[in-house]
């Protein structure tokens, strides 16, 4: 018959396996990061290239994509390190990566349309936003399924600081199409404002969930003579009459303005994704030493019948002082020894069970974070429902309904979906 | 190089290995059932023998307790039937069956305290209901960690009928001790009126959650003439004025008729746990035959590089008129079987895509009816934490506040957590 003792000792193996797997997420969420900023470059020199019909950035594009290759191995390299016959990883993570996969397999085909001037710099953003938005979901899905609130709490930060940062590459490329076209339009100035907005509140997120070592290392990393230059080009870009001129002499200035700004993210997120690495060691480490002590307590407890002590019975008791004294011969284990070891396994348990509740509390509130990112997807899906849209058109109605009517997404998501009741069922 | 198929079949290994974790849990779910009733009717007995100073009952309880222990043997082989050296159970899970052991342990104990007369009514009232209730939390466990919608759906229906039984089982427990006294009195009546509203949300959420067969069998279990009585004995016990007199010798009366109401519940809960079982065995059947599927695509995929084909292309795309056609010369896979493999490949990791984002967001509101047992749990920690109160006495309070207010536990939890920001950190 398995024991209490024993079925503490597969918790902690349960946990000691899901932080292994978190430590190897970990690392494969740092690959993806790096192959995100990778294409984020990559995708505003493309766009650069295209606005410019070929005539420039065609070396600075091609020596982005060769520098994109090297990444994109190393990252399949991560995921072939992934154990796909074991089970640990969960079906979400793995379908995640099976998208992204297909993702890359496209993404030759889709350089030789830039290269060859076939599509339009919007359509290749999209399709490289696309790409992103699939890798960036690895990242969520590794947030939405750790089970230590602390390493939650990081990836959460993680996640949004990323997701901030892909906010920006697009305000890169939506105000650098602006600059190149020479004349300002309300459709571009209402999009650039979105993406700032968005972004914000991403970094928002992260100043409230990452360690106060990585929100000092964001406020340091923010030059200020860097970020007066990128808020007065914001403000030309935002505040110029509909169909009033820029100066595409700029679009130059503005790209290595936003630049700057982007490389600065990526050492702070190099940073988190370090951190984030050495509290999955610290506490394997711990788990493994708890571990330890459990067998060791196994070890040592004696073939009896299990506990009819009186040890036993301040299971029903809720404080110390009111355990009932030594009964001798009341219980088979009453003597001295035996008795001792059945109240530190009662103690285990119990202190188990309370961790069980302040954890679960905790993570009630980190991931609280991720659902609005998780119902504006969920207002996309009943758009795309219920009006046969394509997800990019459902994004773009909600984004179109936030600016008309000056609302934050959240709040068109919440409002699409309190509508949800009176909608005819969507045929499945 | 691990394809995208790849991660798909082992995708769908994860979700076969949960589902067969999930049909073992059940098993486990139904085994904790029974122990959990055949406690109640001990708790029950035990309750009318300590009441009648061991004169009456002994002979009826100690019957029962035969019977509890044969079923107690079962829940132990099943516990023993868990594989504890794997980790798809997940560490919540054995936590709760560590807990649940050691309150088994400590049954014997509490047994003798009846059967010597030595504890009051309500001190064993309170031991049975602290194990009823870790019973109760596997249960929950396993309803908050399924990751098919449909089988949450019918886990948290299982999870609060079984609850709404536990409340019934209370509520007998209650009217005996008021009509054995034989003097109604404000605090008992108020604690019956709190059992039976619990006991209705419990089953409303029941009654949300199942399926139609299982309301309709509900509703046929409950016949008009025992609901015609219990409601009577009900008004007697709720109404009569405080000091007023009871007739004790209607104590009989309310313990059976309650008793048949909490058989049939044990009936329907029967009913809920082999429902539940051949949702699962449906799904593994169900996911085992796509897993062949893919493994068969598998094996006819050309092994030629990772597809550059236009067919790739279209993961760019969002419907599929807008792929374009096949460009012959363009890919290294551009004839036509393996444009046509590709495709179906790429519409399978779509599908997954969409697949999970539904899957997510009915798992979010099936799961949203288990916050409010969170809420409570969690405003309870913050009373323990910040008043040093056991877990009883933080309970009672609540209970209490929600009395004297005339409000739902639930209400109190969120005004108690309302106030969590004003009340000073408490010690770790």
């Amino acid at each position: 018959m398995k024991s209490g003792l024993c079925f503490l000792i597969a918790a902690k193996r349960c946990d000691i396996a899901e932080l292994q797997q978190l430590a190897l997420t970990s690392a494969l969420v740092n690959a993806c990061g790096r192959l995100v900023h990778a294409l984020q470059r990559e995708r505003g020199l493309s766009n650069l290239y295209l606005g410019s019909q070929g005539q420039r950035w065609a070396e600075e594009r091609h020596a982005q994509v060769q520098q994109s290759l090297v990444i994109q191995d190393e990252v399949l390299a991560c995921f072939d390190r992934l154990d796909t016959e074991a089970s640990v990883h969960g079906a979400r993570l793995f379908s995640r990566i099976a998208y992204v996969l297909q993702g890359l397999d496209a993404l030759p085909a889709l350089r030789a349309r830039v290269e060859s001037l076939a599509w339009t710099p919007a359509r290749a953003t999209a399709a490289y936003i696309r790409l992103v938005s699939g890798l960036l979901a690895v990242v969520f899905e590794a947030a939405d399924s750790a089970s230590d609130p602390d390493i939650s709490r990081r990836l959460v930060a993680l996640f949004n600081f990323m997701q901030g940062k892909e906010f920006a590459g697009q305000e890169r490329a939506t105000g650098s199409a602006l600059f190149a076209a020479g004349r300002a339009d309300t459709a571009g100035q209402q999009q650039l404002l979105h993406l700032i907005d968005s972004q914000e509140r991403c970094l928002q997120v992260f100043a409230d969930f990452a360690s106060e070592a990585l929100t000092t290392a964001w406020r340091g990393a923010q030059r200020h003579e860097h970020l007066a230059g990128l808020e007065r080009l914001r403000r030309i870009l935002c505040t110029t009459a509909a169909g009033g001129p820029l100066d595409a002499a700029l679009s130059q200035t503005w790209f290595d303005s936003c630049t700057a700004r982007i490389d600065a993210m990526k050492t702070v997120e190099d940073l988190l994704a370090a951190e984030l690495l050495a509290l999955c060691e610290q506490r394997i480490e711990a788990a493994t030493a708890d571990l330890a002590n459990f067998e060791r307590l196994k070890d040592n407890v004696p073939a009896t019948a299990p506990g009819q002590g009186s040890a036993a019975l301040s299971f029903f008791d809720d404080s110390p002082d009111e355990r009932p004294l030594v009964t001798p011969g009341l219980g088979t284990s009453g003597q001295g020894y035996g008795l001792q070891l059945e109240r530190s396994i009662l103690e285990l348990v119990q202190d188990q069970a309370r961790r069980l509740q302040t954890v679960s509390n905790e993570l009630d509130t980190v991931r609280a974070s991720l659902n609005e990112r998780k119902l504006v997807e969920r207002a996309k899906g009943l758009l795309m429902a219920h009006r046969h849209l394509s997800e990019e058109e459902a994004h773009k109605t909600m984004r179109q309904m936030a600016m008309n009517q000056n609302r934050r997404l959240i709040e068109v998501a919440e409002a699409v979906l309190a509508m949800a009741d009176v909608l005819p069922e969507p045929r499945r």
